[in-house]
């Protein structure tokens, strides 16, 4: 999940009041007091029982990286309200993050409220300069990574699942941080490329793609196809008209008994678009069989290339629904896969992918599962991308310690493991329970150790 | 509201199916095809009756300078599936936005249902590469300026709207893009800085900044502040103590009879908190007043510091409320204010700005105005910024025309001015009604007219 920084991180990313403290901690001759700041949340999204946490790769990035270029300090300068003294834009020069510490819980664990999740420790003007940028990239990563995880839950581990957000998402990078996070809290694939070079190639995230009800109706009819032929899988030979061949299968559809004589003319602008989509693919022929008729039109016109497709030794992918009830139409769908595998003989064919989108959720998987449906695979874009259920996490960076002065206490005993121990609530006096802990294990590890030379568990390049 | 290219809007920011397309396309030899594409939505968001479209300028921008580099085209050559042929690679270089015609209604206009805001003119594999970039940087900036607008009519013209939603928003661009059309929907300041150089700088958006409670209580009592003295205001003179003044001042207000004695001892952790603020910034000295008790300690001690700023000469900004019952709190600190001006004759300082924040949204709002408060200004950050109250607007991107074949047909009737014309619903039939229009305005603008050298509203540099 490597990939370059992300342009929009800079120190910069924060709010304009953590350069007015910083301003104000190095008058008081504050700004290196030693400071600790936990980050935490104080309840589970989606109105669920946990959270996968997320955002800590981006969050070192950028603590690695951080350093104020000359024009990023005059811009700071011009902006602070009255005037900064010359000793400001020296201190501001120097600032990096040799002298703090970063301890967090790993990426993509599963979380839960009141916990740290990540402490800063390090002088107070610069952790606080850190705050608003670790909000920023923890509070939406968590959250969509916590979302994916949810729709996979509700799927199944046996379906694909692909990410389809990017029309609607929040913003070019609220595609691309829900993209990778998604990924993160158990997605397959994205549908979208991205910045600079690709989503994919960015974090390493597979693709997918298709067309759309768009490409379907810019066609009128097989006419208009030029270029007809087709080459055999294999090289042998080729086909020279292979919107003939196409169009004989389509009568053996229309006339097979086995179909019950259901199908009749199908949709000659669908068809040709699916003829032609075919002969640029030949290898990955995934239809969109809901522009006209799913069962009139778009399911028989599928089986019509993929069997001619066949023909050629090619293994079509299959279809999308985008439309409709598709607990029934994935049902119908298949029986025809099946009819066709038994009456043509074609192994396999039964089994023919059918992937569903349309504003798909948690609920309407749900409600799939109830009904019974053959869907293979699930395109999810706006409700997964935008977090639609609950658009923010709401995470907070508190101040717990200054120069070893507790700002929030909470226990720190030591535990054993096999010993009995008292538990108590931090806020609530009469929450307790006797526990005998069986593992215990650090929740936090370090991974910035700054300069004071700690072993690391992950130093970026 | 010019500013430099977003890094992350690159002609990549697309699905991958808008280049499976092309390379169809190009097979069929129907990629110049010329083909026509409205955007619309179909629903306002937030159950409301308007939308104020935005997006545009990016859009321009996008298209302006969508050119492939070598690295990208070979990127989608090896992410097709199978393999592309050495035509196509060739065509892909040669792509550009030149035969591309695009329409559109201004940014910034009040928009509704149904009614194309954007319209795409050209061949048709390329304005189909351009549909989900298009999508993605209209539906969110659309979205988030009618909530700004939103928030706007509820809180009314006279009071300030400052923006706050950097570190809950979705991905650093998330915040970028909602900042920059949160102005546009009305708003007047972030607080928040930006990419590479600022928001603010990015977009000329004005920067208001304060402190944290984290400043408050990193501090420990007034013996920590070391630099004491303060120029007055005119630089005459020199207070070598500003700290006894604040004291001084403090007693003064604990003992002023028309205060009802009511003022004890204030929290000396937030008394040296502002103390040393208002030596850093004592022409805009802001306070977070909540940190421990508003009425029996943050407000009198914000009122100790801003009368010993006032014997420098200096005026201060105000405070800031962000949590309990502000409708309530900002009536009793309007009061002290208004007490302290007739008391220590200081004209103006019943007036001083009260700012409110702590997750408000259009019904906490409402809530205040029903309740009646002293507030002045709001800081709203989460539910504007992820546009909470709903996540995503679904505008779409339809194929109308091909050829010029119609794919959707509505009248084209032309209307003058003054005449009976008989107005008919596109999709319902039985409503129809009859109007005698005073003025007819061409909806759509020019804002891209290619190389066909149309005349141009607005063709960015």
């Amino acid at each position: 999940m490597d990939g370059p920084t992300n342009p929009m991180v800079t120190p910069l990313l924060t709010d304009l009041y953590q350069f007015t403290m910083a301003y104000a901690y190095w008058k008081a001759g504050k700004h290196n007091d030693r400071a600790v700041f936990d980050l935490y949340f104080r309840k589970n999204p989606f109105g669920g029982e946990f959270t996968v946490f997320a955002g800590l790769e981006e969050c070192i990035k950028l603590i690695a990286n951080f350093k104020l270029t000359e024009e990023e300090i005059s811009f700071i300068c011009e902006t602070l309200p009255g005037s900064c003294e010359e000793g400001f834009v020296k201190y501001l020069r120097n600032i990096d993050c040799s002298d703090v510490e970063v301890y967090a819980i790993s990426e993509g664990t599963v979380v839960f409220p009141k916990v740290p999740l990540l402490r800063v420790e390090g002088p107070v003007a610069v952790v606080q300069l850190l705050e608003t940028p670790v909000l920023n990239l923890v509070n939406f990563a968590s959250l969509v990574a916590t979302n994916a995880a949810r729709h996979r839950l509700v799927a199944g581990k046996s379906k694909m699942l692909l990410e389809f957000g990017l029309r609607r998402a929040q913003g070019p990078d609220g595609a691309i941080s829900a993209s990778k996070y998604c990924y993160i809290g158990g997605f397959d694939a994205t549908r979208w490329f991205s910045n600079n070079v690709a989503a994919g190639r960015l974090f390493g995230i597979p693709l997918r793609g298709t067309h759309s009800h768009a490409f379907v109706s810019s066609f009128m009819s097989p006419d208009e196809i030029l270029e007809r032929s087709l080459h055999r899988s294999d090289g042998s030979s080729t086909c020279e008209d292979f919107v003939s061949l196409v169009q004989s299968w389509l009568s053996k559809i229309q006339w097979a008994k086995a179909l019950g004589n259901t199908v009749g003319e199908t949709n000659q602008s669908e068809l040709a678009a699916f003829t032609s989509y075919a002969l640029a693919f030949p290898n990955n022929f995934l239809a969109l069989v809901d522009t006209y008729d799913v069962m009139r039109s778009g399911v028989p016109n599928f089986c019509a290339v993929a069997l001619a497709l066949n023909d050629l030794g090619y293994k079509s992918v299959g279809i999308r629904l985008d439309s409709g009830d598709l607990a029934y139409l994935s049902g119908e769908a298949r029986k025809i896969f099946q009819i066709i595998e038994k009456e043509f003989g074609l192994p396999g064919f039964g089994k023919t992918s059918i992937t569903a989108s349309n504003d798909l959720n948690e609920e309407t998987l749900d409600a799939l599962n109830k009904q019974g449906h053959e869907v293979d695979c699930y395109g999810i874009g706006t409700y997964l991308v935008t977090c639609y259920a609950q658009a923010a996490l709401g995470c907070v960076f508190k101040l717990v310690e200054i120069n070893n002065q507790p700002r929030i206490k909470l226990s720190e005993d030591v535990s054993k493991v096999g010993e009995r121990i008292l538990c108590r609530h931090p806020f609530n006096e009469s929450k307790r329970a006797y526990v005998v802990p069986q593992r215990v294990e650090e929740l936090l590890k370090c991974y910035w150790p700054g300069k004071s030379g700690k072993s690391s568990e992950y130093i970026p390049s």
